[in-house]
């Protein structure tokens, strides 16, 4: 337990762990546009082709949607998270740091997902990489409510109810499981997991 | 409305929301400019060849421009929205990410107006995406109006008069519609439908 | 005088200006490294062939040099400006919207003047976007000590030697005329005139 | 000592001198993302090519976890060392610039390294960038050190204990040695010297 003392062993103040991450955040969720492509057309005045063109990239539309839709899950589970925190520390700011390595990795499956829609390793990966990213969200949260919990809230009874269950990472695996058998249903899988999780459990009381 | 009451069943700081915002704002605003490209000399030392290559690019720089001044505007609004509101929740962190993620979008159809800019779907689909976006953030001021205003604002007789009026949407879908007819016209719609919304409001007295 | 009332008519935090001005100050600066390109080698294993491309792209590495210090110290005096106000209104965000896109465009211009450094409308565009840039800082400036000046710094009698000169853009449009003679010289004008302004002046006392 | 003075003259909130460093911390963390690149497909459908195009990229994958884990490394140092500063004043804020300077510069050399990861010398600049960005780290610790602490810390016996050892430049210089002999070492050495930092040293009693 030496090593953990020593994680443990600073104080931070969250404010910066939240201007950094919101940063993260922010960019991955806008960096995800640059995936769409303005297509080259052969008549630039052409309305129609142009529309054809267009609906060639409705595969990239869609994982941009998704992806979109996903980080903003991340996004808020992590704000819920944080509040329950009474400072940070060493060992905090590194889950931390891990779990937005993730999430910053989350451009590349979701241009493969766009580009490469048709290839089952392709929507494959985009599944394990959100579940990887589910993973470490869990740790963070288990060491936040382990080791950082603010005393008032850590005698809510109901506590468990705002975490983030160790389920959601079973949504993103499945997924990649099917892709295997059905692209389409794997696609289904990962845009239903987070409307699924949109709506918010029932309050705390 | 047990549904709704979920989505409110928790209150949030607004910072983050801010924070998280201001990130996309800023960054959709900036990354615009890497649609304006170097471009590529016969003879690098002409100065002659650089211009006629800059005068080529002048639909990239007005469709740069116009986005520039349409998402600062929104970021106005926005800021001047959340204001109002006492506090977030679940529902607003929502309509607030679908509201972002349609400014996020911006860039995709700016780049289509820069270099499509003779072709009318091009100039029609900038348009339309901006009039989703309005609708966007009219759902979340409607939302925010609804559930979250702080008490002593609510009282306010003149409220209305900060309001973003849902004659917004109509201004882009006017251009979007007018592309079909004259491009000009559609483009001098884009550029004055923000200059009109950018004189404020007389004061809330 | 009753449309300047209405870009006066409401009061804004300073917070979230604050919060958007850096995060785009923050991007621009970073984005300007994309313009620095790893070179293709003909012989991957060979240090001379990518020692000789790194060489030659020294006229990129030097204006991503420049530019990141220019955009920095207009950070710096950002800042400092902002420490003035009291609070923003409607005419200071667009103010300042104006100069953040003349902040949001450096990359373009700083990347014609490390590709086409040896054309001297590059080279001369860069010191125009850079004088333009700096007189909307001064409209900003003026704006703000004209109508957002906090009570008490209202009468320091030295509250002048805080604010930038008029002589800024004077340096760029320097550098602007000179580069139709010598580039080198306009190289030099725009690396001397951010270094000659990173020294601050004396004390207000 | 006149020209050091004027560098002190005025002093500035520490709020700001954050968020930009936190953005361009966030900015460079998630750029690094664009280095990984869709693999293009003769045959769209096979998970096998799609797999072995992927593994050849896993230079680009390591280089891609070693610059995160070094950039965040830095993020929680400059994190720590504004923490024990009282405010920001000019010499701080142009020290902390050429600091975020060199590590905004870090996608280029994290580039470089990725794709001609058996160039010694692509290898070895990467190390030199590093060992450049902890020297300049370094400048602007003992500038805080000196002339910002605040009082209640500046009588801690321990304080020499958070502060970045002098140490931290010679294991990426060392990488940049190592790398004209074994490539591998070299690159065991980028990947170790975060990892051996990341254990923070004992509590400050």
């Amino acid at each position: 337990m030496r090593l953990l003392e020593r994680f443990q062993g600073s104080e931070f103040r969250l404010t910066r762990v939240e201007t950094f991450s919101d940063g993260v955040f922010a960019i991955v969720v806008t960096l995800l546009v640059l995936e769409l492509q303005v297509p080259t057309l052969k008549d630039p005045h052409s309305a129609a082709e142009l529309a054809r063109q267009l609906l060639q990239q409705l595969p990239k539309f869609l994982s941009w949607l998704i992806s979109f839709i996903i980080v903003c899950k991340f996004w808020i589970s992590h704000h819920q998270l944080l509040e329950l925190a009474r400072h940070a520390d060493h060992g905090m700011m590194w889950l931390n740091s891990l779990f937005l390595m993730s999430q910053a990795f989350v451009p590349f499956p979701t241009a493969l997902l766009g580009r490469d829609y048709d290839n089952p390793l392709a929507v494959s990966f985009f599944g394990v990489a959100l579940a990887v990213s589910t993973l470490l969200f869990i740790a963070l949260q288990a060491y936040v409510t382990r080791w950082l919990l603010k005393p008032e809230i850590a005698q809510t009874p109901d506590l468990h109810r705002v975490l983030k269950p160790v389920l959601g990472p079973l949504a993103y695996l499945a997924g990649a499981v099917t892709a295997w058998i059905s692209i389409e249903a794997a696609f289904a899988l990962y845009l239903l997991a987070p409307l699924f999780f949109i709506v918010p459990r029932p309050r705390v009381r």
